[in-house]
């Protein structure tokens, strides 16, 4: 079977934070289904997608009181990474970060960097796990650090200060 | 049939946390029952007991990223008090207080002050609902109000400075 | 005699944030009337709209130090909901969050979210309450409920990823 | 008339708190009355309190979601004071400081310090504030600020490091 | 000798935050003058203002670590207010607001609102602290309370929901 | 090969925060050898534990501006699971929180709760990520879980409200 | 051997960040280069540039977990200035300014202002550091210092309020 | 002349927050001098010792509204370097750590983290610049590292886990 990986999020607007995630995963030759499910107006959308057997781990992507993460991980015992995304004015995400990485013990959500950044940072999470059990994907991930290694090099040659 | 509340509270450790709850529905003639169950560990115990038609409302209380009353929530159309305890040390109980407060459209928690003072409030903020519906709740909630007045008052007499 | 909903804001300005929450309780048939009142500057307008007895409960919209919804619970017995508002920049909204939700033991104030999804909480958190005597609004509830999951899951024929 | 300064707060518990304060007025040659009257438990008390005229301002200490100083501010044009005391665990007191100086345009609070040392400068500044009225109270600051600056320069000569 | 009020800013790019501040003592019959003097880069320039005799008390606004109120107050007995400026982008002006309203026991700051709410509070505390001794200023603070009250009371006619 | 975690900690006095996760990989049947190692004060320490290819994933403990987490991520494509420490007294460890989480993109930490709850989560998630590879250590996980919910079932008999 | 600057950014997006910085340094006569390198893509482009003999400190600008400085600070004993960048929208850089002051005893990283403002500020401390060595360079300071005092001296002949 | 650094405290209160700071200190070899004075209750103290030639640089400690690092910078061109104190309850130390870290552009003051960490931290800063002058210092700082490191390397040896 192939790796591939279940992606939840919780409303259509928040599609934008995921778009870096799916580029990413893309980038990395990771198979993924992408679907819309909210943890407390569908929770069996929820249930059912994380019962699959397909998928090897989760990525959730909420804001506000960000419960979808921690949800999903109560309803599986394979990884969940969890993005916190700051569509709320307040303090700027904070509160989908607490709610996403504050899970008690037992129930751990993998929590990535709040916002867009986030989005890229699970995509190579998810591919670093993965590779574990798939060696090819741990190739893609070496290239993809040579890559961004070259970005920061090729950067110096660009600037004139 | 009589008024009667449902108490969820996420482990046994969060009990001291109710207790000020508990004493003041007993003051105020409201009767209730607890019920520890967690969001993530145990989410048909949840399930079972939110869906007993005998309680009219629920009060839910959990620390950390606390999801216990917004899945609660998800779970009925009954209203839902939300107290957020502050078991962690992470700014003193603020990401349980985000964790149940920022509850996305559709689904709200009626959240109450962060501690001991929320399990007081909530008790209050349950008679206050219920007092719609059983006109003798209202009436224990005005003498309840009367007391706190008469021992503001007293008070003074107490004081010399 | 007919269910009702007093919302009281403290200043005209405030109005767009009690859109949703005007919107989704005619979307809820429960009947409603706003009134601006400032709990500084016209406590008298508070105190009198307060006491009219055709109201089941209150919704108080406030920015800042948000003493509004506070001081319409120490005014009346019957529910009082609070919405923070973030029409100052600290913080995105805090400030007026914990000046709601941080009542002290005995005046509950029953809190949503910041800004305007707490308009929309505030709406339905209200006809939950009121559906305990009502029990057509709680129809109503069911309802919504269904459409929301249902645009839930229609949203997922929008997406091509 | 003497110079008169009425202090009130929410609570008997919130004494300690204004120990300090009531110290520094005896120090500063201030007379002052303390009446405990809650804004939400006993709002008449309070109004009762600040209508009296031999007070020429106010001090407010409280905890939690501190209303009392921006209610006082709102029944008397007189400069109110406000000590924000952090008698909840949240954040070390943020919630009482932001309910107190994050009045909105008209009714300002002149809010000082959260905690004890609170306690201390709310009294020099009412002191500073009669002074412009009462020339011997300016001369008390004066002195005061004297015995301050020499605990500095003498604490030198007790130190060897 | 007329009362009158002296405002420092730490920098011209901070006028925008009096404006309000200064529209306010107009209206309220209270004279005043601006200076831009820095607690850091003219200290000077704020001792000389400061010892100026003709001042009553003294505003203060600044932005980031906001000393300019603290140093004022270190250097006259005379009140000192704080208007704390949101010009970082640092939690909206927590930074600013700590600075000021922190003072160590013995020199208080008065501090008011963040931003331009601070602004109009700054002009209407001072106001309030200089009608103990100028009776003509004290009406002139009831008539613009009164004038608050009438624009909520207003504001209700134009509104319709 | 065995499947091994590879635990990195900051400095000694940090061990009291990894009980929890020894305790929990013992449970899991994962092994695993614990490093001291500073990200600043011993960095080959660091980069010499990291290339050993016994290691499946690390997990790195640390408080403060906490760097060592985010090291490990850099000089391996495994997986790194980061605990922030609550040892400073700033904000209840949010220093640590932020300084681990917000990883630029790119180089993700999988990050967990704040604090010992933090070290068991991160023996949960690092027996997760194994069990897509290790079949066993999912029975592990699906027994530990099963022990969980019969915990807290069974804490509902030792009540008595 | 003249004094020279060695200036880090962890990214090319970073460089409006310390444009105020190269500005001032080049009013103050200091030599500087500015060198692209990431802490965690390209560790060995930050080690090769700090062990370079000609540079007297460094100054390095992050965002996020910003762990730049520290990772500098930890490869060398010369002075490492650190500039938090508010790239994130995290409470406006909060997570930077974490990463980067709170430092564990041992490797101190001298953190300046977050943002703009901490750029012109690390230019200026990088040139008193040098000036204990170069006098040149301090009379270069007292210059700038004077050229600002007479700036905020000159904005008040500017307004006319 | 020899290397010497001034060292200035709020108040005596504070001394134990610069105790480790004078151990290291001493462990580098660099000559100190400690004086208790006061940013606002004298500050004509701190002058007087800030004009004296003989230090080469400044370490301040402050706690609550920490002016004290900044007004120090302000009457020098000579580094400064502050340590914000945890003395008051408000967010762990946040007052004190804003109030030093967030200087206006011209007068930067070297922040290092919170808390008595921070006093380590400011005595190894000061080495570091000292050492641009005086080599021995160099050797001294380096050999403190060399001790640092071993001092990790062998705890591992303690451990049995």
């Amino acid at each position: 079977m192939a790796p591939k990986v279940g992606i939840l999020l919780g409303s259509k607007s928040d599609l934008p934070y995921i778009e870096g995630c799916i580029k990413t995963l893309k980038e990395l030759g990771v198979d993924y289904e992408v679907k819309i499910a909210s943890a407390h107006r569908t929770p069996e959308l929820v249930e059912e997608f994380v019962k699959r057997e397909e998928f090897d781990l989760f990525i959730a992507a909420a804001g506000y009181a960000a419960h979808l993460p921690g949800v999903v991980a109560s309803k599986t015992t394979k990884p969940v990474i969890g993005i916190p995304i700051d569509s709320s004015n307040l303090m700027g995400g904070l509160d989908a970060l607490l709610s996403i990485v504050q899970m008690p013990p037992g129930i751990p959500v993998a929590t990535v960097t709040v916002g867009k950044a986030g989005g890229t940072n699970a995509a190579v999470l998810a591919a670093q796990i993965l590779a574990l059990k798939y060696p090819q994907i741990g190739e893609k991930l070496k290239e993809y650090r040579k890559r961004m290694k070259e970005k920061v090099i090729k950067a110096n040659e660009e600037i004139n200060l």
